[in-house]
């Protein structure tokens, strides 16, 4: 990889959609005047997060207004934006979506999100992706000139099995919209984000919406930036937060000599591999 | 599972083999007394980490004398002994294995280290087991009257791969005698021990030498037991420490319920299996 400036946009979450989408241009433009060439947005970033909104507030690919929007800054601006997420409408079905822009505003890459959350901690959580979404069923990675990198979207951190996938793509860099809770927040968040980093020797950009106590679900925020050797390079806390961070090429490759656990895996005992949908 | 304690038992290694099979004996009674049904030791318990020494402390399944110590133990305390790891001679070759032997003494599993663990990190550390070692291949699981548990050693903590191979065998809890050191223990150890009883919704027992800042390889201590939802629930610090903790099946029962991530896998998408040595 080269060295590359990612802009994290923690903000949060507006129920008038316009008015979130006028804000998050000048966002964007902001950190793209502070340097940065990638900026990452939340999951879910034009849409409360619930259930019964997703619909109202999705959009199809070629026809949307966040979609025109961030086409339209990518290439005002010459820079990459992954676009977190938004309720994606294709057909009868909606995903959560995070679509990636090129500096030309092109869409070079979507990520569906592969793992629907379910949860239901009485007395503190209930939450059903599964009841209005469809799940994506690809690995999504994608090269810049900066290097390649892959997406997946908040829940999907919860499975080794998808960044080893990506990182055997060559990743070396992972963009993680989510939105955990006040539950998973801090009972998981930093752990997991640390052992992908660890574990595959990447770097780990999650990005969270900022905490609205007034939300129905509420997130945790704590945008993360991870090292590949684990180190929280920067980590926003509850509140908005915009933040430029370098991601260097000597700390991948650092960690990948020290410790060669990606050459260390035993392809004789185990192996892990994509399903042929075709087979 | 049902309800079980485990005593786990951090302590210095003596240079001495003879002088420290005589500690290790009373350890493993103190602990049995104190109501401990499994015990567990750290990685080469009874042979300085030092690949030098590995032959000169080896011993060969049924007739070393740590192996028969340890059988004579667990039949007359009536307890089950994780046997952390010792060097293992089997013909030309020197494995680091864990034997588990049942409350008559015999021994029922014996995981060899699958991962071999080389590191060097100029003017830090510089350790390579592949000069000397030959690693295992196999998963190792066994079944108890309290549930079923799987071993694995060390540096093979940091293959997802592993977990997940183990939990699909139906373990309620991993035992991980290891011996991490001064730069891998406080940059990794508590990080990689949380996310594979968060990943995998299972016990982790991790069990380390105490300190010993005179040795040759420093561990990091810090033994460790976490719950299936990722707390802590037990840490030592770096000196000599011996504690019962108990393993509730509630906790693995709740954690289950709350997040059923284990169910949330995509088998459709992608597929870890063993490979078949055979084939």
């Amino acid at each position: 990889m080269h060295n590359v400036k990612v802009g994290i946009c923690q903000f949060k979450v507006e129920i008038d959609k316009q008015k979130g989408l006028t804000r998050i241009a000048k966002l964007i433009s902001d950190l793209v005047n502070a340097g940065a060439q990638i900026v990452v947005l939340p999951e879910m970033f034009n849409c409360p997060y619930e259930q019964d909104l997703f619909s109202q507030y999705a959009e199809v690919e070629g026809q949307g207004e966040t979609l025109q929007l961030l086409s339209d800054l990518a290439a005002k601006l010459q820079c990459y934006i992954v676009a977190g997420s938004i309720p994606e409408q294709d057909q009868d079905q909606i995903y959560n979506t995070a679509f990636v822009f090129n500096k030309a505003g092109s869409i070079i890459a979507k990520h569906r999100k592969v793992h629907l959350f379910d949860i239901n901690i009485p007395g503190q959580i209930r939450f059903q992706e599964s009841a209005v979404l469809t799940a994506g069923d690809q690995v999504t990675t994608f090269t810049t000139e900066y290097g390649r990198f892959g997406v997946v979207i908040c829940y999907d951190l919860r499975f080794p099995e998808i960044f080893r996938l990506m990182v055997d793509q060559g990743v070396a860099g992972v963009f993680i919209p989510a939105a955990f809770n006040m539950t998973t927040g801090p009972a998981h968040w930093d752990t997991l984000l640390r052992a992908r980093a660890i574990d595959n020797q990447l770097f780990v950009v999650a990005v969270s919406p900022a905490r609205d106590n007034t939300a129905k679900y509420v997130a945790y925020g704590h945008s993360m930036v991870v090292s590949p050797w684990g180190e929280v390079i920067w980590e926003a806390g509850a509140e908005e937060a915009s933040h430029v961070v370098v991601l260097e090429n000597e700390q991948l490759k650092e960690a990948r000599e020290r410790l060669p656990v990606l050459r260390h895996r035993r392809h004789d005992l185990y192996n892990l591999s994509l399903v042929n949908k075709g087979s």
